[in-house]
């Protein structure tokens, strides 16, 4: 049973150094070319998915998207999840980091960017870069719509979807691509993995890079490994 | 309630003149414009998309895609399905129709082409341009996947996913995208105008012209026009 992670390669906020989160930022030519490579590995792998998951993020959708066409799949069922997004980075969204590291302090970002369970400084529902404006979230209770977002928030509403949508297909031995975000895909790796609050912050996933998960009937990983 | 239908524009086989069908060819530079124009009319139109449907063929998944993003909706959720697919031209799919005509007589090929219930010459279930070899119709039932359609045919099987999935979200009060062929959408507009079998056949879908129908609370069609 087989599961494959493509994150995302660099995107226009990426290349400005912003912090992005929940804005819609598009990918850049270099981030375009990252998924062509990716959806190439895939294809000389032989990889045949049977569901594609992401986020309504563009650039995940369109990392899928490019994936699934260069693979030689674009039939492939999608299904697009706000359970998938990238970690949301409240009111730092759009800052430039380093701007932020001056203003808040280094050691600060690096607490905002690096600690499991502290929360960015939240946005304000009115302001005009919250989600509650978006029309792609109207179906969500408010509530339900974060300003702000730890990594362990994040996971606490990408497991849903894993539960409810990707872990079935798997048991139904369906090979899954998800095409995602470097939080969305750290949450759902450390779930997996069961790897500890310390260790996750330090785990690196490589953009545009096939990651491929084989698991057992209980959903155990028995191998990893990058496609070349 | 409102209903938008985008034709694909040319393929690498229109340019070619063979007939297509359920092989899978790609849009040509012309259509992948054709496909961005459509976008942006319905970006100028002020339209909001709740869902988008399209095939299973990568024309029209194409165009769904590029009409989604240049109108910025490209998180709004899509469903392929076979059902929208192009007829299938049996064993004509491939064939030149110039050099058809001069095989069977032009008439023939008039009669398979502008007849509502006559069907093409049937492709052999071992031909290698088989659906039944086709892994996106695996889940399908062998005596479902046709090797050959007349539009009453196709008009057949496209109607039960209108029943089951696109008037369900209309009559909720979505509006709906459907990027298809040009006869899948001859099919649901005979249905919906409820056109003559004689009739059907003279109406021409323009490519790449979004085509607007409002419909009110019976489905009935109150008004239709292509956007500018």
């Amino acid at each position: 049973m087989k599961l494959i992670f493509v994150r995302h390669g660099l995107s226009e906020w990426n290349k400005l150094n912003q912090f992005t989160g929940w804005m819609d930022a598009d990918l850049s030519e270099q981030g375009y070319e990252e998924a062509r490579k990716a959806g190439k590995k895939i294809k000389n792998a032989g990889i045949n998915f049977d569901f594609a998951f992401t986020s309504v993020l563009k650039r995940a959708i369109k990392t899928c998207h490019i994936v699934l066409e260069e693979s030689d799949q674009l039939w492939v069922p999608e299904t697009k999840s706000w359970r998938l997004n990238e970690r949301h980075y409240g009111a730092l969204q759009g800052l430039n980091k380093e701007a932020t590291a001056e203003e808040f302090g280094s050691e600060q970002v690096l607490i905002w960017r690096r600690s499991y369970d502290t929360l960015p400084p939240l946005l304000k529902p009115d302001d005009p870069n919250s989600a509650l404006n978006d029309r792609r979230y109207a179906n969500l209770q408010k509530r339900t719509i974060p300003m702000g977002e730890s990594l362990k928030v994040t996971l606490e509403r990408v497991i849903p979807f894993w539960e409810d949508h990707i872990a079935p297909a798997i048991l139904d031995n369906k090979t899954v691509l998800i095409a995602a975000h470097g939080n969305s895909i750290r949450a759902l790796i450390k779930y997996l993995e069961e790897i500890s609050d310390d260790e996750i912050m330090a785990v690196e996933i490589p953009t545009g890079q096939p990651l491929v998960y084989e698991l057992n009937e209980e959903l155990i990983v028995t191998k990893k490994y990058y496609l070349d």
